[in-house]
């Protein structure tokens, strides 16, 4: 971190005006824990608040060896090709310790990662209780305000990530392949069920067969999910990233998607419901936190864990116990 | 509710000295959510504390249809047979409203509900926070008070509440059905990867076949699980209520599942951990309630909830402007 941190309106307007490198410290900042980057970055995504929402916000999974870069990159590169401007985040839950150096590696997307309508970044994630989440969405915030109006939010399929990453996209896109025990990985893992849009990625060559009964497989197992009526069906599609075959449909299934949902109004009742639900949990997060940091609580939980690992106390006494030492010391 | 309600020391010795109708009453008592019940429940929780853990608590599940009322009936009358004292617990989720009248049907388990050495109890579900596994914790120790030292908890597979199940529970028995589309569904709803046993129910008669083959389909499956090298392998069985075939065998596994985690220390070290989940869990609550329950929160959410809808003010700063609101009013 430079030691002259730019102003508030400084950032906003740097941001706002296409400067890449503004962004891309902005994105340091609000992933810092540092408390004064904290405050800092709240105050930016408060200023740059009412510039966002503008954008589609995909999200991305699949198990790893999907081909989720290479798909990215042939993708976003089609999207700005068409005039888009493509901003992808990516969130790398197997890294907690090394900040995501994994996904840092720019040259995973060779073309996009180059491209003057896109930006590219690996989002690292935080063992920090809601860290993840929060921070991949004030980055959205950002980008969003940069101009970007297809923001991709990839994940690898492992973990809860993808439920993060729900929250904070409008469309869910699932990658899968075709393969031996891919039907019941993909299955296992519950990415179905959140699922908006299936791909069969690597559909190509020798592969095609495979990939089209793969796709058939998923279909029929979709159908045994109930959905309202209203809302949307997923649907299963096939894709090459070698070839580029299937992208152009994903994408105008995207779009339908869009569509429906702006036309059942859950577009925007869906992100109203996001937002209160990022309210909520900072809440949740920040009553935890200082909690945690009360000296009476530690003071007492020294004894008292001991104590309830050897079954002295029960959980609920030493519960009301913590809880009674928190709000004696409040006032 | 009757006027007259025992003090807590005649709730204890009437508990352990064997009076059912008064155990009943126990269970109804934690299960209430009026505040005055609330501390008595706990009063009681606490001083009945020492005389649990004992039990072999067994948590059951499986989707509707599958056949664990008969199950349970036929497997539990075979353990009271060899001298066992067993408590039934079932969580309904599907009747928040009725206080699950749905498994309330004491003829559901026909032989056991009138087996002097069983205790069939229905424990309805709470739509409140934290409601369910709470209160079933608090009615699992009641019940090992009382001397059951087999404590069965019975749940719909159908959402979050096995997850809550398996946070109280030793040892996790799945049973599944043969027939189409039951493959994918057990596998989908992840109930294979939190189970220690799973069992094929229904394996009699035409269906034996089946059985045995949906049986080597979830081995299959479940070799794509990983598990670390000291842990318990999850075995698949096949059984039948109906001609009581299997049953014996799968008492016999949940024997060497509970000798397997003793001699590896994780029988213990499990339920320390879910000592401290049960404690951290309350402690959330609590600060989740006295926050929702602050008139100044409730002031000031009057209008910020419709600014966060309408995107006026960010999430960040609305939780920011509800935290100080709470803070002011506590000293």
């Amino acid at each position: 971190m430079r030691a002259n941190q730019p102003s508030t309106q400084e950032w906003v307007e740097g941001i706002r005006g296409g400067d890449r490198a503004l962004l891309g410290r902005a994105i340091t900042l609000v992933e810092s824990t540092k408390p004064s980057d904290r405050s800092k970055a709240r105050d930016l995504i408060t200023a740059v608040f009412p510039h966002t929402h503008d954008a589609h916000r995909i999200g991305i999974t699949g198990v790893p060896g999907v081909g989720k870069s290479t798909f990215i990159d042939e993708f976003g590169t089609q999207l700005t090709g068409q005039g888009h401007r493509v901003a992808v985040l990516a969130i790398d839950p197997s890294s907690p310790r090394t900040g995501g150096s994994i996904l840092g590696d720019k040259t995973r997307m060779g073309r996009l990662s180059v491209d003057p309508k896109a930006f590219v970044r690996p989002s690292p994630t935080s063992g920090a209780l809601g860290g993840v989440g929060n921070r991949t969405r004030e980055a959205v915030l950002l980008c969003e305000a940069a101009g970007y109006d297809i923001v991709i939010v990839e994940t690898v399929g492992v973990g809860q990530s993808e439920l993060s990453v729900r929250e904070l996209t409008d469309v869910f896109l699932v990658l899968m392949l075709a393969g031996a025990g891919d039907e019941l990985q993909g299955i296992k893992r519950g990415l179905m069920e959140t699922a908006d849009l299936l791909a069969v990625n690597k559909a190509d060559g020798d592969n095609l067969t495979r990939a089209q009964q793969a796709a058939s497989i998923y279909r029929s197992a979709l159908h045994m999910f109930h959905s309202a009526p209203e809302s949307w069906r997923p649907e299963v599609l096939c894709c090459s990233s070698l070839t580029g075959d299937g992208l152009d449909t994903i994408w105008s299934r995207l779009k339908a998607h869009r569509a429906h949902q702006e036309k059942t109004g859950q577009w925007s009742s869906q992100r109203q419901q996001q937002g209160l639900g990022w309210m909520w949990g900072l809440i949740d997060l920040s009553l935890r936190e200082s909690f945690h940091d009360s000296p009476a609580v530690n003071k007492t939980l020294e004894n008292l864990e001991k104590e309830v690992l050897s079954q002295k106390i029960s959980p609920p006494e030493a519960a009301d116990r913590l809880l009674t030492a928190f709000m004696r010391t409040r006032g």
